[in-house]
């Protein structure tokens, strides 16, 4: 088969790869109907995190059982499934409490490459859902976002504990960020809202739910914020970015006693110990455990409750993967959905 | 009067002071019944965040009405109160929330000097709890560790959010970390392990509840943590230093999805974002909300269901301030309790 592997800053190719096959009996193996490029495929592509070597990318997808390992109880050939970007057994005490993306057998689904027609995934009765019918292909997209963006939204706004009356703040307007204002209109905010500077995404941003824009960024956004909320601070803020500047706008924007929920895989991030102390918010982030919301998101879909492919403006089929990335690098695209 | 004055490191006096007096109609003047030195006194104490000049020390009191303000509408002369050491208007929605300490009104108590016989009380309404009667002599104690060190304890277990059938781990054995393991037991927690390496500190942590004592820190006392809980790490752990070797030990020895609460008021700690990230666990803390538990904490001492006042193991007059300043900067007292 043909996939795509990076090679170097900005060398994406469709590469000829050799295909994947059973190696555990818990593994299977997908067709993939669906695949994408991730905001975080942007950091390796820009050289930062840069591998060792050719590296096989993608970490989202979903698709039909092709072959399924011998020890594989739940799910047949022919089945329709979706998993998250990490392996999970389901099953251990940390996949109990809700973070299967912290399952102690947990592995990186993506070392297989999910920008490919085809993916080994292990740990397979834990780690994938099936839908309850064949999806119709337009709902693929949707069930794709759910692998990934969608689950890191809703993660997002469950970490920082958005519910019913709440005003909720985002900061970064990326697929992710603009899930997570999808997300905190689902679990009933009163009030969201979207902190970006770019046209297209605030526009986005208001079909998903987000009920103001602040174009400022840093101690502007943080001054703006405050502003809109009787100079408290929002109660809920969304983190969706990784950086210093995100990081601190978005503890910031939180009133003392409110919740951040922080998505953006971290860069360089060092987090004032006195500063926070006396922010007295609740921090809570990391890799989302989507496994635990996958359930709940594929029946948003399939009512027809939720429409997250919005986020893709972009569809190549996969061998142009590498235009696909260079239109998020270059910000002309949101997020790119890929047709093996 | 006389009162405790801070000149300089380790130069604590027991100086002439003025009077206090009733300044915004909002104000009571205390007669305090008891007061005492709070393990973060040390700090200006040992020359770190030093004050300017000479400085009123102590921020922990209970005692009786002498006078109230015109707009003072709950409290009479004669009434026993506790309070926090952060005057709250407990109107605001910030109290609402339960985050008295970040009240928008918010001031500190411990401007006025509580380690004297008399302390003018700010916004006394929202921050004084009066007990149901004059309490007795031997509940006093009791009544003066609710004001901090037991709130404080006890806003760590909650921020860690410590449950029935958790496992709680304690970073620090101070007069807050040992609190915070008798709130642990008070909310249920099944097993507690104290991290502690004092003898006399781990025999009171047993008295508290501590079911487990680690004596080891930094990496070891983690690996030790994680070997009793099947190395998984603990559901709660509450930071009672505000280091970076204790945040850090706190924050390793949580599990994913557990909960870290830190009460020690942070020096020079600087969190780093991407081992946050992965950690996945849930931080809260800062100044406790104090006069959120208060009446809780006063119930549960007028029932007789906890005796927090084990923490004073030193008993001075007032006038001995330096000795019991000395006694704990040394570690031969866990806690001084003054007598006005």
């Amino acid at each position: 088969m043909k996939g795509a592997v990076l090679h170097g800053p900005r060398d994406i190719r469709f590469d000829e790869r050799p295909d994947p096959t059973i190696i555990e009996p818990t593994d299977v193996i997908l067709r993939l109907s669906a695949t994408c490029v991730c905001g975080s495929d942007l950091w390796p592509y820009r050289g930062i995190d840069a591998p060792g070597g050719p590296t096989p990318m993608g970490h989202e997808y979903c698709g039909i059982v092709e072959e399924a390992g011998s020890a594989v109880r739940t799910l047949n050939r022919g089945q329709f499934v979706v998993g998250s970007f990490f392996a999970s057994d389901n099953t251990c005490a940390i996949c109990n409490a809700g973070y299967q993306s912290r399952c102690t057998q947990m592995q990186f689904v993506g070392a297989g490459g999910a920008q490919a027609p085809f993916l080994r995934v292990p740990l397979a009765d834990g780690t994938l859902v099936a839908t309850p019918d064949r999806p119709a292909a337009d709902e693929v997209p949707s069930l794709l976002a759910a692998s990934d963006v969608l689950g890191t939204g809703w993660f997002g706004a469950d970490a920082a504990a958005v519910a019913s009356g709440k005003t909720v703040a985002v900061v970064g307007d990326g697929a992710v960020g603009l899930c997570a204002i999808l997300a905190a209109r689902q679990m009933g905010a009163e009030r969201i809202i979207a902190m970006s500077r770019h046209p297209d995404r605030q526009k986005l941003a208001r079909e998903f739910g987000a009920t103001d824009i602040v174009t400022e960024r840093g101690d502007d956004g943080v001054a703006r914020i405050k502003e809109l909320t009787n100079g408290l601070g929002a109660h809920s803020v969304v983190e969706a970015v990784g950086n210093q500047e995100s990081m601190m706008q978005a503890i910031r924007s939180t009133r003392p006693g409110g919740h951040v929920g922080f998505v953006g895989v971290s860069h360089g991030v060092e987090l004032p110990g006195r500063e926070l102390f006396y922010a007295e918010v609740h921090l809570h982030g990391g890799p989302a455990p989507v496994r635990r919301f996958l359930p709940h998101l594929i029946d948003l879909i399939a009512r027809g409750k939720i429409d997250p492919a919005k986020v893709f403006d972009l569809t190549l089929p996969l061998e142009k993967v590498a235009d696909g990335y260079r239109a998020m690098d270059e910000r002309r695209a949101i997020k790119t959905l890929l047709r093996p």
